[in-house]
Parts: structure tokens; C-alpha cells; sequence
């Protein structure tokens, strides 16, 4: 009864928002008797809950957050990033003592401001980022093998047991997912430059699109080129969700974007006045990123 | 000998610049009886016309432009859109009378500014652009299924034979294309905002990201998110290319970079002061263009 096929990691794990991103999670563990003996979920919205019932996407589907969280080993929140702090107010005193509270939010330096204040000396709270996300949203949109190869960014906190920490990359591995330890201002940055600020960019061209005038408006999009069509399809992403984002890593993300924006005007310069060796020395910079992309295997 | 399917629409047909555009033109018109019975090939570097040779791109490979347009009856240049005067140049002179010359750059102004001056009263000219590029460049990236259902915009002179305008819209109806006639200025300041405006500014993102400091820029790429990995897809393009686009429509295109800014600088300021609803607003906007798109088939 002791082999590793024979322990699952969490006698029973409990995902708080079985969207896109929780939705996965559960979908994982189901193929992983590794993981979890018991699954369980539960949602603020009750037509989400119905869904998640519906589709069989736990062995229990609670109504409320407490009695969802009671009997889990270990406790995820995958919740918009600017509910992370009501909701963990709110499930932290139903936990068992012992028990493991983690997230999959992308803006760590909000989230654990906002979580701390809540924790318990007997809970360990072990921060995650799986970089996994895609432009759909809702619990039908989740897949097992949405994490498989992509990196799980851990931020552990300073007096946690490590033994929790541990655990969670080892639930992270077993999601098929990479997982790296990092310092959460660090973190905070590299997401704002990696993800954040693509999407402010994509969200923002399309509203640039969408103010043209009628004509240009219903041809920009019969003849969208590869180039917007790629845009669009990040832009197709969950409001709620990418609102909390930017307003949580507000700094970095304006940091990130005022760089952007010099380098943009540096190029528009170049455009002006004819500098045909800057341009080229701009795009070849992107190709040698995309090809060190491609060697990672993250293209 | 009369049916359409006996009678192509052209004896030889030259493509200039087998490239990724030019070879996937070729591509298709060998599976297109209907479209040509000869197909020509050639290009201003040795190596290009060598490639094209060993993977049977054409009929004939000639070595001079001059040759290989000698007994076309339409030549289409496939050249950066900065080298079509000189190309032009070249070709006009060893043209047969009634050929048509046609071309498939996306900066339709600078391309009839550049070749209006070499033009032969004999030889109608036809600017056309299929919006099919993708982030490959060369004679071995092409595909016969390039331009299935996509857009073929022709920018017709005034004075020029319909009935050449009308054999060139043949010509990519037979390629798969869907085609449409647009005045030069319009086509430019479209196609700026949908395909060079998105290409300026994901060569610009992966700049902005080479320079942060190593060590963080070793973990952009680590960690490129779903984001940043579509930008780098197009920032793959050939850097002579775009230099040449971002060059001759270089007023459309940086006023579209202007608008872009002024949206980007309201969304940095709606961050800034916590303005949720317009955040969110400017979120629902790329969905919204981003269901459009899915619906009208080019998503």
C-alpha cells in the first residue's frame, strides 16, 4: 500500500472554479490515479456548477465553498485574479487543518498580498502559475493535456514547509507540466513581458480596428491578413479575467508597455526617415527569438 | 478546342521571385490545367533559380529575366515590393505585345508609382496582392492551397483593358482566391491596418524583450506564454520583405501606428487609475471583432 501507484499524492483535491484553466485540472486528475482519489468543485455561479455536474467533472459538485473545501487534501484556486482574496477569505476557515492551499493565478505579487491576510499557521499556502492558458474560457473549454510541456511557475513564500511546496510541483509534474521556482517580483515581470502585455497589445489593435471608419471597419475584417487574424485570436480571450490581470500587475505591465511604446516610436522614426538597416536589424532581432522559441520547444 | 477546360487562360505563364508567394502560384497552376499549359520561372539569385530547377518548380528556368518573360503571355512579379521598378524595368522591354504584366505586393501605391514609368502602351498592367502570406519565405515553402478562400484585392488603372483586369481576376478565382477591386489609396491604408501594423508591432515586441537583461531575457523565452508565442510567429517573416512594405506605404501605415498609440496610451492611463469598465469595454471589442472574423471564415 505504499508504492507511489498506490498513495495518489491528495486523497482528495478540491479545484474552486472549474473554468478553462480548472477545468483541465480536473480533467487530468481523472486520467491520473496518481494524483487524487477524490475530486471535488464547486463555483460562485450556479450555472457553472450545473455544468461541471452535467459534464462529470468531479465526484462532487457542492453548492457552497465550505463544504467543498472540508474534507480536501489539498485546495486550488483557479479563480479570476481580483476574486483571489474574497474567495480564499472565505474557504480558509472551512480547510482542514494540514491541508494545502494553492492557485493558478498569473499575477503572484497581488495575489499573495491579497491571500495573506487570511492565512492560518496550520494551512501551508504554496502560490502557482501554470502558463497554459488559451483564448477560451468556461468549464467545457478545459482539456487533460492542456498542460503537458508548458512551464508551472512556483513562487513559494518564505516560512512555508517545503514538504508542501514539494507536493504541489509534484502535482504539477504529474499534470505533465514543467515546473521552476522563482522570486514573485521577478515573476511579476517576466509574465508582464511574456503575456501580459501581447494581450493589452492585441485587445488594443482591435479596438484601433473597430474605430475605423464603417467602410474600412467591415473591410479590415473580410480581409484580415495573417498578421491581425493571429491578434484576433488572443483578443478572443475572458474580460473578467484579463481586467483582474492588468489591474493586479499594474506596475510591471506599464513598465513593460512604456518600453514597448519607446521602441515602437524608434521604429516609426526609422520608417520616416528611411532607415532601411534599423528595420532590418528590428525584424532579425524577432526571427532569432522565434527560432531560440522553436529550439525550446515552446513554438 | 474551344471549352474553357481545353483552352487555358494563358499559353506560358512567368512568375518573377520564386518565393513563397511565386512558388505557391506555380505550385498551383501545375495542378490547374485550366490555368496555363507552360510555366516559366526565374530569379535575380543564382542559388533561387537552382532550387527552383532541382524541385521542378517549371517548365523552364531560364537565367535572365529576359528570357524567362520572352513568350509569356502574363508575367506576375513576386519580388520584394521595393525591387518591382527595377524589375519592371527589366522585364517591359522583352515582353511579347499583348502580354499582361501583373504583380502581388501589398503596397499597391508605391508599386504603380514605381512601375508606371516603364509601362509599354502594349502591355496592360494589373496590380494585384493575394492577403496570403504566411511566416515563411523561399522557393521550398510554397503551397498549392496558399490562397484557398482567401482574399485577392486588385487595384485596376484607370485606361488599362477590363479584359486584362478580368483575366487576372481569373487567374486567382482558378488559384482558389476570392477577389475584389479596390482604389490604391483605400487598399493601402486596409492593408496597413490589418497585415503591417500587426507586423510592425510583433517586431517590435520580441526587440523590446531582447533587451531586457540576460537573465530575464533567457526566461522570456523560457516562459513565452500563449501571448508572446503568436507574436513571434509573425515576427518569423522576411526581414527585406516587410523593410520594403514598412518603407512604400509609409504613410498609411504611421498614421495607423498613431491611432494604435493614442488606444494603447488610454488603456495604460485606464490601468493606471483603475478604470475597470473601460478596460473591460476594450476587451469586448476584440471579441467581438474576433466573432466576426470566425464568422466571415478567415479566422
Amino acid at each position: 500500500m505504499t508504492s507511489p501507484l498506490q498513495t495518489p499524492l491528495f486523497q482528495t483535491l478540491c479545484v474552486i472554479g472549474p473554468g478553462h484553466i480548472g477545468s483541465s485540472i480536473l480533467r487530468r486528475a481523472r486520467l491520473e490515479p496518481a494524483l487524487a482519489t477524490r475530486l471535488v468543485t464547486t463555483d460562485a455561479i450556479p450555472a457553472v456548477r450545473e455544468t461541471a455536474r452535467c459534464i462529470g467533472l468531479a465526484d462532487e459538485v457542492p453548492d457552497t465553498m465550505a463544504e467543498a473545501v472540508r474534507d480536501a487534501d489539498c485546495v486550488i484556486l483557479c479563480v479570476p485574479v481580483g476574486a483571489m482574496g474574497s474567495v480564499a477569505a472565505e474557504v480558509l476557515p472551512a480547510m482542514k487543518p494540514g491541508a494545502i492551499l494553492s492557485d493558478v493565478g498569473s499575477t503572484k505579487g497581488s495575489i499573495v498580498a491579497d491571500i495573506t491576510p487570511h492565512l492560518r499557521p496550520d494551512i501551508p499556502f504554496v502560490p502557482a502559475h501554470p502558463m497554459a492558458g488559451r483564448e477560451f474560457s468556461g468549464p467545457e473549454s478545459g482539456f487533460a493535456e492542456l498542460f503537458d510541456d508548458r512551464w508551472c511557475l512556483l513562487t513559494p513564500l518564505p516560512g512555508m514547509p517545503d514538504e508542501a511546496t514539494q507536493r504541489i510541483a509534484t502535482m504539477w509534474a504529474l499534470m505533465g507540466a514543467r515546473t521552476r521556482a522563482m522570486d514573485i517580483a521577478h515573476h511579476d515581470k517576466v509574465c508582464a513581458m511574456v503575456s501580459h502585455l501581447p494581450h493589452l497589445i492585441a485587445f488594443t489593435i482591435c479596438g484601433t480596428a473597430d474605430d475605423l471608419a464603417d467602410e474600412s471597419r467591415s473591410e479590415v475584417l473580410d480581409f484580415a491578413a495573417s498578421g491581425f487574424r493571429d491578434f484576433t485570436r488572443i483578443a478572443g480571450s475572458n474580460p473578467v479575467m484579463w481586467r483582474d490581470i492588468f489591474l493586479n500587475n499594474r506596475e510591471a505591465l506599464l513598465e513593460m508597455l512604456a518600453r514597448f511604446t519607446e521602441d515602437a516610436q524608434a521604429m516609426a522614426r526609422a520608417i520616416r526617415w528611411g532607415d532601411a538597416d534599423f528595420i532590418v536589424d528590428r525584424i532579425e532581432r524577432g526571427r532569432r527569438i522565434r527560432k531560440t522559441l522553436i529550439e525550446n520547444r515552446q513554438a
